[in-house]
């Protein structure tokens, strides 16, 4: 689908799985690519798609309206960026490294004391799933940069833009990470206890799943109790709630299984 | 679908909005249905529907070959059967009661000791989805009696049949409401966490629920390593569950937010 009247000149910095991934996207969709890896075998198959490989990642740079950091972590991102904020200037620098809030924070103030458009991005993907109906990217910061490179980016996945504070991709991110993990260890509580009855985590599995899948959409109704606590009314009661997670906390430690989980959610969750 | 060659005679002692949705199923399904209620006001509409009203909870139990108990808790379960021993012997008492696995327990070694065949049970939905696509009932304890009444059974919702242990149903009924509670959790400290950048638990919500609706697929990969746990290789390392983990909670912490729920996770997931 390659289409000259759109094309863009993108760069791409870290050749992982996923940095891999994001540059065949971008060549599939038609963009003049160039890479850098700090090991150049790993952009042989890349080149032979079409993209050029640059002798450095400042270089790299420079050859791009648009630069993709996608490298290890934040100290990496600096090690690149710092000395060739020159070159950068003007430019719009998208950073898909995984970092915290404030890390992007920091970075993003770098940014515009150098006259850089940056976005910070988070992957809500692994790297097959890059392209793929799936895959969604949350994106935070510099707003007209995004508006301007949307279609680029959606080559990636659904493009989510989540704000114009540099931490709100990586906030985001973690959150949604955090209630995957979160779900997880009910999942790992539950198939311990329900083993102690001659059960399996693999049938509950089973049982599990769809009844989860079911009450993701509880979210959009507790939500306002978090938006707008003083005007929301609880769908149960606290004493509902908190009666409901005291008999899972006694039937996990009659179980003799862990109760940790059980105990925060019983602090925690009242009121929802 | 009245069909007189499969027509039981039920009793439903407990007329709460779940067993009246219990009552209204059977009516529904052709079966000759005996109700009781402490209030017998509850009980009008299912006599216009057909149901008989019996003037005691022991006479509505010796009117069936089948009892289902739908009371407040494990004391009025008790209050009801341990004077009607005499009535309850050789027929089956289904009791969808909610107790732990351990008052289940209990209840079974009544049964076997009076000669009734009990199922203890526990129904993952709400009234108004009795009968419908979406409910299922949990079963555990005599299994001849469960598949002789299954097709009963079957009216109120999927009859799932999780062991003979008396107190299984209990336990995963709990299991997968703990499962819920913990997502419930995640996505409560999720929302707190966003906000901090300018973003709302709303748009959270319409993110994170497709997200953990796709990764619920994850339960059965996972559940080798609970079943099985000398065998299991883990899918992600214990480190790298670490470090996620751990750069969640510092996002967390960094915003404000709540972290017991992470620090939790930190000390339980690593290894999944």
């Amino acid at each position: 689908m390659t289409n000259s009247a759109t094309a863009q000149r993108v760069s791409v910095i870290g050749l992982g799985a996923m940095g891999t991934a994001l540059a065949q996207a971008l060549l599939a969709g038609g963009h003049q690519v160039t890479v850098w890896n700090r090991t150049a075998a790993r952009a042989e198959a890349l080149v032979a798609e079409g993209a050029v490989l640059a002798a450095t990642s400042a270089e790299a740079m420079a050859a791009a309206d648009l630069v993709i950091l996608c490298v290890l972590d934040d100290p990496a991102v600096r090690e690149h960026i710092e000395p060739a904020a020159a070159q950068l200037r003007g430019r719009t620098v998208v950073n898909l490294t995984t970092t915290t809030p404030e890390q992007a924070r920091s970075l993003g103030a770098w940014a515009l004391a150098n006259e850089v458009d940056l976005i910070d991005g988070g992957i809500m993907a692994v790297p097959s799933m890059i392209g793929g109906p799936a895959a969604f990217v949350l994106y935070s910061g510099a707003t007209a940069a995004f508006d301007r490179f949307r279609a680029v980016l959606e080559l990636f996945g659904r493009a989510e833009f989540v704000g114009a504070d540099f931490g709100a991709a990586a906030m985001y991110d973690l959150a949604i990470l955090g209630g995957m993990y979160s779900m997880f260890a009910g999942f790992q509580q539950g198939g311990k206890m329900v083993r102690t009855t001659g059960g399996t985590a693999a049938h509950l599995a089973t049982l599990m799943a769809p009844f989860l899948q079911a009450m993701t959409t509880m979210f959009a109704q507790y939500a306002p109790g978090i938006d707008d606590p003083d005007n929301y009314v609880p769908e149960q009661s606290a004493e509902f709630t908190a009666s409901a997670l005291g008999t899972i906390d006694k039937a996990a430690a009659e179980s003799g299984t862990h109760t940790e989980l059980f105990g925060v959610l019983l602090r925690a969750l009242p009121g929802i």
